[in-house]
């Protein structure tokens, strides 16, 4: 059996890595012919929407999936007319276009902040007086790691920012740019729920992760999120509403603000999601494989943490990013109890280039390794 | 940083797919073109003993390494000559030559059955009337899942027996064929331990494992071996002396015999083993990644059950081989909690092919679990 996956970056190696021992064999369709995934499979070097590349791509695949959600809508149309390509091109629309996604969010029940959709200057200062200052300003589409984005702290700063953030045409692509502006949600913490639907519809979620973000970028989760347990049967009802509505097939990662016990939604992913990178050792069945076997439409794994009851395992997970940080090997492996995955990539300042991972028995435990991590990642 | 491996099977492809998330990029050298590790690296097709197949394999390389014991010891000799390379020569030699082997053994003071070694059909009945009836005739070189070995249960079956193992010429390789009578051991059960030793002398072993084989070939393996907790420091001696004294570097894994709480060698492999292949979920850091971080000069990872105290994981693993089975992924992963890892080769008969493991809280759970795959796995 062979995966197509558009994009062959760490999410891509990863997913391979996870399928390899089901016996699946993995292609990656990637403009950079050094991309990392191309050690773990077939590696077509071209543009996502090269016909051409698309078809060698989809040539006697079982399906196609990709690895983020930036992908060209006229890609997945192609693709999804001649191979089973998953997830859904209604989800990378909703997940492309922040206005959409709110929107999709807002009818299915869930918590958003007050937003508007905003495409000109004036639109901007009236998006901003109305949603009320401190409030987020986006750019609606292309996205990620905190780039297109700017905090607006007084109505004079409306003009900077619009400039800033090029009217969001920078997002450029598919329906063009255009900004949003968001409530600034003064929120107690970030959650993430990671859930996984299969082709014969059934579900499954993994326990809530907490994260902590800065300069916009994941840096560490613990999971299960502590004091959670009120809070894990809504973000599944949420994540599974969603699922449903867009007929979803493999991972869906949906990030919250926290407030006052309320989840408010951030954003979804509609793939493998950093925010679930401690599955790989810290549940039964990582996301990655999870994610495999959906587009596969094979059973789904088990979800719950590997030390779930009567399976054994540890009780909690934490997770590390390493942003940027040059590869330290001995360093690393010193650490006991640690797992690293590297990702073969350059590293360079921002850039996400692999993670640690540690099991353990007690939060005790987790947040005193997780705390000499942090040490060792400390920027100046 | 690469690693040349001689062989390109499924323990070449496990420790690429363990060593990959280390940032180590994995080069294999195998006669097949087929081979199943060149999924997951460069596959060089050739002879083992090829000089110009050698030097590619060993170009820029770290560290060179091998999959399996019948390795010609020139290739490994002009190798180590060139970039270190990882078990030794001596160990091989050991591995090679049952005679020597089991010199070894009782050299370092470790229980074996009494032997002879013979090179003609005279020596061959005299070696079984020294040794006694019923005894077990093997090759010296070259055997492997129970090939090249017979039982004689009375001086009469000699010379059938020496026709059927061609006097071990069939061995041919280094140094010649031969065969070797060994004592027949009435033993209660089979275990192994799988210990590592790295570049700077640093050893760790697994949980003793309980193997159980039918037809010569290893069927499935429990760990820790249950009632086992006063043979795991006598084994891990025994190790750990083998290791010393040959100055090894990697995994090696030595089966024994239990009788009446007596530990008698059988055999070792100075590499990955079936036998631990569970430690890929039921320990911390697996026997693939261990060999991996020894043979490259990294610290060794932690040996323990992936639940041992204050860690977390399950107690208790399990492992059962899938030999010659067609794949049936939707049968597999159906089956909760089993992980599958399938080697991608075509299914025949006899041939491993894949197998599964199951980490549980309990024994009880585990037994219950290894018994629905022996029904499942039954032959006629």
């Amino acid at each position: 059996m062979v995966i197509g996956v558009l994009g062959g970056g760490q999410l891509g190696q990863m997913l391979a890595l996870a399928g390899i021992p089901l016996g699946i064999e993995f292609r990656f369709l990637d403009p950079s012919a050094d991309s990392v995934a191309g050690r773990v499979g077939e590696l077509i070097v071209g543009a996502y929407d090269d016909p051409v590349c698309l078809a060698r791509l989809a040539h006697g695949a079982h399906a196609v999936t990709f690895e983020f959600e930036n992908v060209p809508a006229g890609a997945i149309e192609w693709l999804a007319r001649r191979v089973p390509t998953f997830p859904p091109q209604a989800a990378l629309a909703a997940a492309q276009d922040r206005v959409a996604e709110k929107a999709l969010f807002a009818e299915l029940g869930i918590a958003i902040p007050r937003l508007a959709g905003v495409s000109t200057p004036d639109e901007l200062r009236a998006g901003v007086e109305r949603v009320g200052v401190p409030c987020v300003v986006k750019t609606r589409r292309m996205g990620y790691d905190g780039k297109g984005q700017a905090v607006v702290r007084d109505i004079s700063e409306v003009e900077e920012v619009w400039t800033r953030l090029g009217g969001g045409g920078s997002g450029g692509g598919d329906g063009g740019g255009g900004l949003i502006v968001e409530e600034f949600v003064a929120f107690g913490r970030e959650v993430s729920i990671i859930g996984v639907r299969g082709r014969d519809g059934a579900c499954a979620f993994y326990p809530l992760t907490q994260n902590v973000h800065r300069g916009g970028i994941l840096r560490q989760s613990i999971a299960p999120a502590p004091d959670s347990a009120g809070l894990q049967a809504t973000a599944e009802a949420y994540c599974r509403a969603v699922m449903e509505r867009l007929g979803y097939v493999g991972v869906l990662a949906i990030e919250f603000f926290e407030k006052g016990g309320v989840l408010w939604a951030n954003e979804m992913a509609p793939r493998v999601h950093n925010s679930g990178h401690w599955t790989i050792e810290g549940s039964i069945c990582s996301q990655f494989e999870n994610h495999v076997r959906a587009v596969a439409g094979l059973p789904l794994g088990e979800t719950q943490m590997a030390g779930g009851p009567g399976v054994g395992g540890g009780s909690v997970a934490g997770m590390v990013n390493l942003i940027g940080t040059p590869l330290d090997l001995i360093g690393v492996l010193g650490e006991a109890g640690s797992h690293l995955h590297w990702y073969g990539k350059e590293p360079r300042a921002g850039r996400k280039v692999g993670h640690v991972t540690r099991c353990a028995g007690s939060r005790a435990e987790l947040c005193e390794w997780m705390g000499r991590w942090e040490g060792r990642l400390a920027e100046p």
